[in-house]
């Protein structure tokens, strides 16, 4: 995708929406983790990555004793994937103090980004995001605590030089991890199969970690509330740590930011005063309706409902100006669809899909709030013939899309999930889709590794669907993954959208839904 | 000189003096300097550190209107060299602030350090004392104040990556200077003669911006009580800013910390509680004794002299130890004598030197202690005489040093501030100096032209010291110091000690002795 920049939209801020969301904003919880062990950070050309973590010459025991001068470096590992705040007792050891301390922080979620860094950064996202500090000390002994979160696994501290007379002594390390939500809340599943087990207990991990102030899509980079995010966060969150409130809070921040069009934001920075981004995405705004619906269907908070159900209708009124006469949407260039960090696949097909789908949960929506639902009833119907008539290639029993017919596994995927065709029709088209297009590639994200995942589980290919969660999020765990990446591709295990694996988050909400899946279709 | 580490030395803590030396801590003035301009620091062979400030095409006025993205910089002129903290304030332009801000800051005493950063620094002092940062920002907007003290008249801001959809935006930029004294209460010279007011005023510079919590040798690099230092700081605050207190604070602190053999270090860090250095220099021990002369001539505070002549006497006492049976000082390895930082001279001559002269000034200091200085007197007449005939060859009318007769600049220098010779005999050496050793070439330090100039000034070379002052700090001046340089050869301008221009200090405490011998030898 290309950065939009529409530094000329203009939004509204409905302040009682907001106060809304502020009075929903979580108390965090925080737990003390010292680190389990000293790694050294070694190339492995045997890891997905190329990088691993190997056990130390030195042990964790003996930390105190250890001086460290000029070029010298330690590296901690957590022992799990941390969110949060890092602290350590220093102290100069030799001659008096002579000189500042000067140390070189690297946090990384993997071995990789330790690993690669020091090389130069060629990617497309800013280097900001880079998780290291350099740091002067002028005075010792001293407890240092980084002022700033990092979402982490490892922690490397180089000495950059002290000074020929002395050297640094570093003790009592300590990261105090926070999230919104307490992992001893929820129990892990037990499905007998070993891999299943460790894979929910990574999702539950990637989710509890993206739990902060708002549901962030990853807490290494972007720290932020996205739809896209927050619509399979809040699901697998019904489903585990039922934290309601911070939903409810999310819901409120889209809803009281949205565009003086009418368009909700793909996004919302919080870290000062709410802020919506210029960023935005056809599906990301429909999908405002589609984890509305999910939240009211699970918690029947009607208040919710009345309050944020005009700006849900908003989005579908929106959407409904782009179908042509033939019942079909065309895009408009400025609110491209997302799906997936793919770019190679025509996207309006799938477009037509996601309206359909979400015109369903606004229906749905539109009942509960006790409203009439027979033009968007009428609409729908439109939506689908015409859908059928003009996408679905009876012949080949696929969905076309664009001006060339493209077949495209997205298309299929969406056709299922907004139930274009009947429930037989769509198990024969997900039967062709396994046969034609499976195993899948090209796919570069567990955000659309879910949706296929989703539509084999509602077609009643559960074992498909069991084979497919083992395959690609049983491949991360493979690969050591103490929590799930925003970005993975099986058959080219080194692919990042921003062309450095470096800048990836390796803790992305989007991939937290095995526990979502598991527990709602499987056990 | 090489590092001396002696960690298991063990010092006194003299509490009652050092709570003197506490009770005299200075209230430090600050002063707001806004920068002057915005320059661009260029390469250019024609200065003598190889690069200059050139004044930039846009204007400080403009500042804030500038926008500054990945890989833009700013380099603001204060117009001066300041001591104290920097802060300006920041703001993001644009699509909202969807990364942190990486900056990198570079702070130059001269353009050099800011030009020569970033390339491979291999000096032999800690790269720790490089004034850089690299400070990443998670909110914008906001008023940066960088928490540590720069001595710098440049200050360099990059911007390493703010993200494709923002730029940053500085204004305000804001230095608060901070010094024990106010260089308005101090009148400059006016001597007719434009080199030489220029040279008074940039010693008088140098001179406030080292007098902080204590006499500083340079507020860049060490920030350190150094008595070397000390002794020629106080000298010339006494003929200008006259602090009294402070000169008494420091003498404390040396005092109140000597090693328990008796001992005083050269230097005490005093950034947390005192903390004695554990480097010894013969000279410098016996230099306590010559400053504690000079504070209690200019004073007449005699309590002080109470109190730390039992300290002074020590230092003369272990001396003396060192003095063999011909009447000549045997030097203690580990207690190596400095005068300069070039490194080729022998030094056993000027350590004689050195002891006779601080024999003098020991003896008077005892006769204002009102103590017997009887035995005192007849070893200063016997290291004369020994030194009259061991050390001096009349022939050459020149002192030879060492078991190769070498014959040496600083040999001479050091005998005729002794007085070892009469006063007529002491004019023909320097007579003899002159024609022979000018040229002054190999010396590296203001430290030590000092000395040379003193001693012409003794023996009536006025004429001959006004040119040396004009010749070597004149040619700092021409070079465009603000202040006076800690390094400095004429003859190879880019010499450093150090093994790099990036780590000199360039306002150093002992070159503001000009300020002193023109007011004491030429007004």
């Amino acid at each position: 995708m290309e950065f939009q920049t529409n530094t000329t939209v203009e939004f509204n801020r409905h302040t009682d929406l907001l106060e809304k969301a502020n009075s929903n904003r979580p108390h965090l919880i925080y737990q003390t983790v010292k680190p389990a062990r000293l790694v050294d950070i070694v190339a492995d050309s045997s890891s997905a990555l190329g990088y691993t973590a190997k056990e130390a010459k030195q042990s964790l025991a003996k930390l105190p004793t250890y001086q460290l001068g000029k070029g010298d470096s330690i590296t901690f590992d957590l022992g799990n994937h941390e969110v949060g705040h890092f602290s350590i007792h220093i102290n100069a050891c030799g001659s008096p103090m002579d000189a500042p301390l000067y140390l070189h922080f690297i946090f990384g979620e993997l071995p990789v980004e330790i690993g690669v860094n020091g090389e130069p950064y060629n990617g497309v996202l800013s280097q900001s995001w880079l998780a290291e500090e350099f740091i002067h000390i002028d005075k010792l002994p001293t407890t240092l605590e980084l002022p700033r979160r990092y979402a982490c696994r490892y922690i490397k501290i180089e000495v950059i030089d002290s000074s020929p007379k002395w050297k640094a002594q570093f003790s009592h390390p300590q990261f105090i991890a926070e999230s919104a939500v307490d992992l001893n809340t929820v129990t892990p599943l037990k499905t007998g199969d070993q891999l299943l087990d460790r894979i929910d207990e990574v999702s539950l991990k990637t989710l509890h970690d993206c739990m902060q102030d708002v549901f962030e899509d990853g807490p290494k980079r972007d720290r932020r509330l996205w739809i896209g995010d927050l619509r399979l966060q809040a699901l697998a969150n019904y489903e585990t740590f039922d934290n309601t409130e911070l939903v409810k809070r999310c819901l409120y921040l889209f809803g009281g930011l949205n565009a003086k069009d009418g368009w909700i934001t793909t996004n919302v920075f919080t870290q000062n005063e709410p802020v919506p981004d210029d960023t935005f995405f056809f599906d990301y705004s429909l999908f405002f309706i589609d984890a509305l619906a999910d939240y009211v269907e699970h918690t029947k908070d009607y208040t919710t409902l009345t309050d944020l159900y005009p700006i849900a209708k908003l989005q579908m009124d929106e959407a409904l100006k782009l179908v042509d006469s033939n019942n079909l949407v065309s895009l408009d260039p400025s609110r491209p669809v997302f799906v997936d960090w793919s770019m190679d696949f025509d996207r309006s097909a799938r477009a037509q899909a996601i309206l359909i789908y979400t015109l369903r949960h606004f229906i749905s929506l539109t009942s509960s709030a006790n409203k009439q639902t027979t033009s968007y009833n009428n609409t729908l119907n439109k939506l689908i013939e015409s859908t059928r008539s003009h996408l679905f290639d009876k012949q080949k029993n696929l969905f076309v899309s664009g001006p060339n017919k493209e077949v495209n596994l997205a298309s299929q995927i969406w056709m299922v999930l907004a139930q274009v065709l009947d429930e037989n029709e769509n198990v024969e088209l997900m039967k062709n889709v396994q046969n034609t297009m499976f195993p899948v590639t090209g796919i570069a994200t567990p955000y659309f590794y879910h949706h296929i995942v989703e539509a084999l589980f509602m077609t009643n290919f559960k074992t498909a669907g069991i084979n497919l969660i083992k395959r690609y999020w049983g491949k991360m765990v493979q690969e050591d993954a103490d929590t799930f990446w925003e970005a993975f591709k099986p058959e080219d295990p080194s692919f990042s959208p921003y062309g450095s694996l470096a800048i990836n988050s390796y803790c992305h909400a989007w991939s937290c839904t095995p526990a979502y899946l598991l527990r709602k279709y499987v056990i």
